[in-house]
């Protein structure tokens, strides 16, 4: 609601495979499918955010500690992929959200590393590729992340993802989505963990051109906003020892002593 | 995160009892509690806020049908006169708060009809008026609620609110306070109820100074941003029947069809 | 898990309006709808439960303080006649519920009087009388109330249910469905109010034989076991007065003070 | 409450380490920790329940393949040596909880490998060990777990553990503690992961003879029969591909089709 001085940082992180090797995942997204996603951002938040794009082939995935460090909310799409992605850079991420940095997973991004590692779970899933249309009815018509969009979101062409979805329960379920096979899924799901929070939104297959439609862009910019947390210091949740009566005042911490023996 | 064009119309309704009858609360409280709490708003929220003020007395006890379509959060301090507060207008506060009113209910407001009637529980709780020291930790540390204050907030003297609160779960739980006699109690407390937000902070008697208490003032201004939707209209959810194959695509609106017959 | 010396007392309440009225309605359940309700609880618990029945018309709606002591599980069917329920056997069952005596409300049931004030919401869906086919999708595979049953549930006819259905968010959502024309629905809904459990179930219209498919009466039993709680006495949450050091230690009461002072 | 043919399976893991090296501990706990907490179980389930011990030491930690297919509750304590559990071991326990194995983590559990891979987040907290009075409050009073306790239970001595406490929020916070100190504590939570179900309970350091108190060996108890699920076969959440119009009607099974291709 108040003005925010400083735009957030948002970095959308693509494995840009798919737009390499298909041509028509290349033909829908000539640029990649991360910088559909970029554009959708920029459309609704302009100067309200500075949105970059990295992708998996870069060193370290694009992702070193001093480029998270500087990133508010990170997305992630990936699909093909997931295993390369190595493990340093995946605990590393794990910490930067457990600190404080926002996540947004997108679609096959739910069997990524890093959103089964944040979840605990195995992520599956039911699916089926022979273009369904997807309705997202929104569930939770107060959240910020549900804001503008339409009632339901009407994709015509989809992939299916259907329940059973092995997730650990949201702290908030914004959207469940329907097939026209009769599935639902929970499709727009949010959690906390540590100082971060994480939002995950299903649409989005690189077989489509979901990226380009307006409600899922809405969607996203929301999501964003809403991930995006303004602490003061990025800090990791801590194991500290306190002795009797001493209590720690510092505003906007919330892991740590101000000074003192820690175990 | 974005800059809101307009300001936030808080108003604060006081039951205004206490301090007319007891020479201590009016010392403490020259222009009663609400002044006190709106000075908290004003203080943090700035030009971002529009704060007034009215109380059980007025006409209507100053919740008019167009007072509160003009209110974009209300909040409620009441205690010793619950049952002089009319039906009627409870009424009219609940059916906005569904169409998307923001509410935060503080400390005995606990025990208002509004409360009770948004909640469906007797929402009682154990107490003790003995000037216990009630210390505030912040659960929730991704809240915005909980943004700037000291964990734990340091009350030194309150009156305890122990468990078992009834009350339905928390959506959010973002604050639990213990007492100098070692009682705990769920003190803020975040529930959506149709189109509106609901937030309960407990700390504040009126025969202790806490609505002066730097850190509570953080609190309720926080809270006012938090519980403060923009949807494009106010609008009670209602029945509606759909044709198959009929939707609604109205951005905005979750309620309601763009035309055509209903039940 | 443990043997339960006692069966469970559940009583069915029907409106017993439409069995009476519309030929449809009679043939589809000669003995009425509780009656059917009824015998699909009495083939999966057995001896595990003492099953009775009563209706809108009988002295008070059949449900006197004293039947209502003797009740550990009511069951509420109804429709066309909410506004007849009388607002005295309303709060009598409202007591009992918070009290700890366990509910499951059934279809249109929602826009029951008695669900609306355990709520505090308007309770309002869209909804659509066409024949569509629902299915019913288990959301959380670990829940009591979903053990034994297909995943999804198909009902090929049912009256359409669909989102933003005006209800709090429920402590746990066990099934969602999804219907012919694309809606979704939280079909399996619990929540704890009081010392009481709660679960609402929506497939069920009159229009349709719903009460004698083997899934429905297999979840609708799995809820009679999960909303009874086996208190050592029903006890409606109270206020209470707690001295410095005195807490109270009575197992299986959470309500209030051995013996003692309150306000 | 229906009663239940065969007993649960219950198997009570034990680092047993303070109890080799410490003398007070092993005057405390003469035949280890888990061998008190197998007692606290068998006390109150009686031969509702077959409980068995192992420990660290044994061959894989004598958490092999076989005995976690016939085991239907595990109880973790650990402490000194969470590290030197086998990331092996750690996966094969994490498969068969998400395949419905319940689990129980007792205090400082709350470090070890298995939960903050279940969890996603650090498990780090505030603590002090100075012999704090620890309360422990019940905050859902219609739970089983809380079944038959005191209000709070009352423990004399006992380690600190605070907020904030670095885990996911519980889907169901059952006790809430407060300490000597002012500090509080999020002290039974329970989670639904996969198909298996997880409760965290902190009452229990080495220290002090906590599984000896009547109360905390109820409450343990009673989670071993909240964890236990009755499912017809243990199975881990997996992706499956569905055609259009091809559903799987199981009965307890919501992993995976009956038959057919999967990706």
């Amino acid at each position: 609601m108040t003005p925010s001085a400083t735009p957030i940082r948002a970095l959308v992180w693509g494995e840009n495979r798919h737009e390499k090797r298909e041509p028509g995942v290349a033909e829908r997204y000539p640029e990649g499918m991360h910088e559909a996603i970029r554009a959708g951002i920029e459309q609704h938040l302009g100067a309200a955010a500075s949105v970059t794009t990295t992708t998996l082939d870069e060193p370290e995935h694009g992702l070193t500690e001093q480029v998270l460090a500087e990133t508010d909310v990170l997305l992630w799409w990936g699909h093909t992929a997931h295993h390369e992605v190595s493990d340093e850079v995946v605990e590393r991420v794990h910490r930067h959200v457990l600190s404080g940095m926002g996540l947004i997973v997108l679609h096959s991004g739910h069997f990524s590393k890093i959103f089964q590692k944040l979840m605990g779970t195995t992520c599956s899933l039911r699916w089926r590729g022979e273009v369904d249309r997807e309705l997202v009815w929104t569930i939770d018509p107060t959240h910020q992340i549900a804001k503008g969009v339409s009632h339901p979101i009407i994709i015509e062409e989809q992939e299916m993802y259907g329940e059973f979805f092995d997730i650990p329960t949201p702290d908030e379920l914004v959207f469940v989505s329907s097939f026209s096979g009769g599935e639902v899924f929970r499709s727009g799901c949010t959690w906390r963990r540590g100082h971060g929070r994480i939002f995950f939104f299903s649409p989005g297959d690189q077989e489509y051109p979901v990226y380009h439609h307006a409600d899922v862009r809405r969607v996203i910019a929301n999501g964003v906003e809403w991930v995006a947390t303004d602490r003061a210091r990025r800090a990791l949740p801590e194991l500290h020892r306190y002795y009797s009566g001493e209590y720690f005042e510092n505003a906007d911490d919330h892991g740590g002593p101000q000074a003192g023996p820690s175990e």
